[in-house]
C-alpha cells in the first residue's frame, strides 16, 4: 500500500479545532494571539501530540513543538507547521490546516515507521502570525528576532502590550527571548497553507508549488490641497486632493505595465478624504499604497515610479504631498532543492500543480533566515480568506497532504549533511 | 452731499456683533441656529432696531424683522437682509454682513427722511439658513414651505429636534407655521453676502451683480465590487470598488467639458472606502457628488452624463453600483429689473463690478419663490468662509453698501404695482 495520510483522522482532528473559539453568531473564529481561546487550540495541539507520544514542548513564545526523533540524536531537524492563531471572524484553514496536515503527517509516518531518516521529524505551531501584535512573533522569537523592546513595543487595538498579554496567559514574556533555535540543529522548515487567493481556484489546480514570497512595501502618503467651497470655487481654481488621489490610482494600471511584472500588485486599501463633507472641496487625502513583487529590483523600480507620479500630479494640481514608509519586506526565495522534491513528489502522485509565488506573508518567510523552506499551497475557494467563507474542497486537502508526507519522507532520508 | 452710509457706524456694529459668540480659543463664532448665542444674536439686532425707532417684531421661526413704512400704508414692502446664524467656528461676515449693512441702509434713509417712498422698507433677519437643523428654515417658513411634520423632521448633529430646541428657547415651535406672507404684500427681496468664493478677489472687483444662483444635485453613490487580500489577488482578477471610484473622478472634467458650462461644478467631496485595510482590496466604496449648474438643462445632462460614466465603469471593471439622490434644487434667477437697477447704481458709483453666479444657496432662493430678489456679492478674501479667517476690505465693503443702499433708494420710490 502506498505511503498515504487518512483524511478521515484529518476530518476529525479539524473539526475539534474547528469548534475551539468559534462564535456561534457569525460561525467566525476568534482565537486571536494570547487569548484564551488561542490557548485553548494550543492546549488541545499538545494533548493530540502527547497521546501520539511525541516529545511536546512549548517554549517561550508560546510556539508548541511535537517532536518525532531519528535514531541518530546528532542528526538536524526537519520543521513543518504553521501557526494556530487567526485573525477575528476567520475561518478555520489559515495556519490551522498547515499544523493539522503536520499532525497527520507525523501521526501517519510515526504508525507507518521511520526507519532509516536521518532527520528528526518536528511539528511546529507558531504564535501571532496573524498579528494581534504585529504579526509572526512566533516564527520571529524562532530566528531570534525578538528583542525585550519587542515584547512592550507591540500592543493590540485595546492598547494592551504583547508582554501584558502573554503575562495574563501565565507565561513570563522575557522567556521568549530564550526561543531561538540555532541554524546548524534545523535542516528545513516547510509549511502547508491555503492560497488565501483565487489561482489555484480558476485554474482548477489540486496544489501550487510555492517559488517565492513577494516583498512588499507600504507608504502612508498625505496629500495636501486647500479645503474649498464646492459650489462657490470654480474648477480651475481648486487645489483638490481628492483629485490628486484620483489621478493618483489612475496611474496604477500604467506604473505596473511599465515598470512591474507579472507578480507586481499594488493597492489602495485605504483612503481617508478631509474635511469629508459633500459640498467642500477636499483640502487633504491620506492614503495607503501596498506594493508587492518577488523581485527586489522590480519593488525599487516601483517605488521610483509612484515616487515620480506623485511629483507630477502636486506639480499639475499644484499640491504637496509626503509619505512615510510603514512597511518594508523582500522577497524571499523558497528553496530550488525542497521545490524539486516537491515538484518531483507531485508528478509521482499525478498532481495537477501550479509552481506559484505567495502573495501574502507567511512564518516561511521568517524561517528563510534561520534555514531552507519550502511552502505547499491547497486552492482557496474563489479566493476567500480571513473570513468563515474561507474553504478548500477535502479531495484538494488531501492531495497536498499527501505532497507534504511525500516530501517529508523524502527529505527525512536525504543524506546527512 | 450724495446719500451714503457710515461706515463707521457699521464698523461699531459689526464689532458688537461679533462678540456674540465668540469662542475665545479658536476665534471662531459659534452661533448656531437657536443656540443661546444665536438668540442672543436676535435680542441685540432688536434693540438696535427699536433704537432706530422701527416697528419691530420676532415671528414663529424666530426671524428678526424692523419696518420702516411708508406713508402709504396700502404699499408693498422691500424686504433686506441675510441671516444672523452662523456655522460652528464660522467667521464674522457670512449672512451677518448683510443684516448688518441692511441695518445700516435703514437707518440712513430714515435720517435722510424717506419722502416720496412708494414701499416699506423691512430688515429681515432670517433663522437657520446655515443648517443646524436642515437650513433655510426661516425663509421657507416666510414662503410658506414649512410644515408641522419639518419641525419634527429635522434635528441636528447631537440629535435634538427643531422643534425641541426652539421649545428650549422659549418659543412654540408651531407658530413657526405662522410665519408666511402673503406674495402681494411683498415687492422683493435684496440680499448683500459675501462671495465664500475667490473670483472677486482673484479678479480685483469691489462688487459682484449675482445674475443667478445654481441649483445643484448631490447623489449618494455606492460602488460595490469585492474586497480581496491585496497580495494574493492578482490585479486581472480584481473586483476593485476603489478604482471605480479613481475612474469615475477621472471623467470629471471630460464630463464638465462635454456637457457642462462655464458656471458648471461636480465635487466629490466626501468617500468611504471599506473594509478601509491597508493589505484589503476595497469592497465598497460609498461617496457623494455634488453638481451645480445655472440652468436646469444643462443639470439635466449632467446628470445623464454621470450616470452613464457609472455604468460604463461598472461594466468595465464588473462592479455594481446604485445611487440615492441627497438633494436636488433647481437654479434660480435673479430678477431682470433689480439686476439693471444694480448696474446702473453701481456704474453711477463708479463700482468696478462683475456680474455673476452665486455657487453656493442663500435665503434669496428660497425667497425667489414669493417674490423679485436680488443680491450683491462682496469679495472674500482669498475665498476663504466659514472659517475664522473670513474676511471682506473695509472698502469693499462700504462700497456693496452704498450700492445696496442706492438700489434700495431707487426701488422704495417704484413707480406703485
Amino acid at each position: 500500500m502506498p505511503l498515504a495520510i487518512d483524511i478521515e483522522r484529518l476530518k476529525q482532528d479539524f473539526f475539534e479545532l474547528s469548534e475551539i473559539g468559534k462564535n456561534p453568531e457569525d460561525r467566525g473564529l476568534y482565537r486571536t494571539a494570547f487569548s484564551a481561546a488561542d490557548m485553548e487550540g494550543r492546549a488541545w495541539l499538545r494533548r493530540k501530540l502527547e497521546a501520539l507520544g511525541l516529545a511536546v514542548r512549548m517554549d517561550g513564545a508560546a510556539n508548541v513543538f511535537g517532536r518525532l526523533a531519528a535514531e541518530d540524536e546528532a542528526t538536524k531537524t526537519l520543521l513543518v507547521g504553521s501557526h494556530l492563531d487567526t485573525v477575528p471572524c476567520a475561518g478555520a484553514l489559515d495556519g490551522s490546516l498547515g499544523v493539522l496536515v503536520a499532525l497527520e503527517c507525523l501521526r501517519t509516518l510515526k504508525e507507518r515507521g521511520t526507519d532509516g531518516y536521518t532527520r528528526h521529524l518536528e511539528l511546529v505551531a507558531f504564535s501571532d502570525e496573524e498579528g494581534r501584535f504585529g504579526g509572526m512573533f512566533g516564527s520571529e522569537a524562532v530566528v531570534g528576532a525578538v528583542t525585550p523592546e519587542t515584547l512592550e513595543y507591540y500592543s493590540d487595538l485595546e492598547g494592551c502590550t504583547l508582554a501584558e498579554a502573554m503575562t495574563r496567559c501565565g507565561m513570563n514574556p522575557l522567556e521568549a527571548l530564550d526561543a531561538r533555535l540555532e541554524a546548524e540543529q534545523i535542516d528545513a522548515y516547510l509549511e502547508l497553507h491555503i492560497e488565501q487567493g483565487p489561482v489555484l481556484d480558476r485554474l482548477r489546480k489540486s496544489v501550487g508549488i510555492v517559488e517565492n514570497i513577494t516583498g512588499l512595501f507600504k507608504w502612508l502618503i498625505k496629500i495636501r490641497g486647500t479645503a474649498n467651497h464646492a459650489g462657490t470655487t470654480p474648477m480651475e481654481m481648486r487645489e483638490d486632493a481628492f483629485m490628486g488621489l484620483a489621478d493618483f490610482a489612475h496611474e496604477i494600471p500604467r506604473i505596473l505595465e511599465e515598470n512591474g511584472a507579472e507578480s507586481s500588485r499594488a493597492t489602495i486599501g485605504r483612503a481617508q478624504i478631509l474635511p469629508g463633507a459633500p459640498n467642500t472641496v477636499p483640502g487633504l487625502v491620506e492614503l495607503t499604497i501596498d506594493v508587492r513583487d518577488t523581485s527586489k529590483a522590480v519593488l525599487e523600480d516601483l517605488g521610483q515610479a509612484f515616487h515620480r507620479a506623485l511629483s507630477a500630479i502636486a506639480r499639475r494640481r499644484k499640491l504637496m504631498f509626503d509619505y512615510e514608509i510603514q512597511s518594508e519586506i523582500e522577497p524571499t526565495e523558497c528553496h530550488g532543492e525542497i521545490i524539486e522534491v516537491l515538484e518531483e513528489e507531485a508528478q509521482s502522485l499525478g498532481l495537477d500543480y501550479l509552481k506559484m509565488s505567495s502573495g501574502a506573508a507567511h512564518d516561511a518567510q521568517i524561517m528563510a533566515q534561520l534555514t531552507r523552506i519550502g511552502m505547499i499551497f491547497v486552492p482557496s475557494r474563489e479566493g476567500k480568506s480571513h473570513s468563515p467563507a474561507e474553504w478548500t474542497a477535502w479531495s484538494d486537502i488531501e492531495a497536498g497532504a499527501n505532497l507534504c508526507l511525500r516530501a517529508i519522507d523524502r527529505m527525512a532520508r536525504s543524506a546527512k549533511t
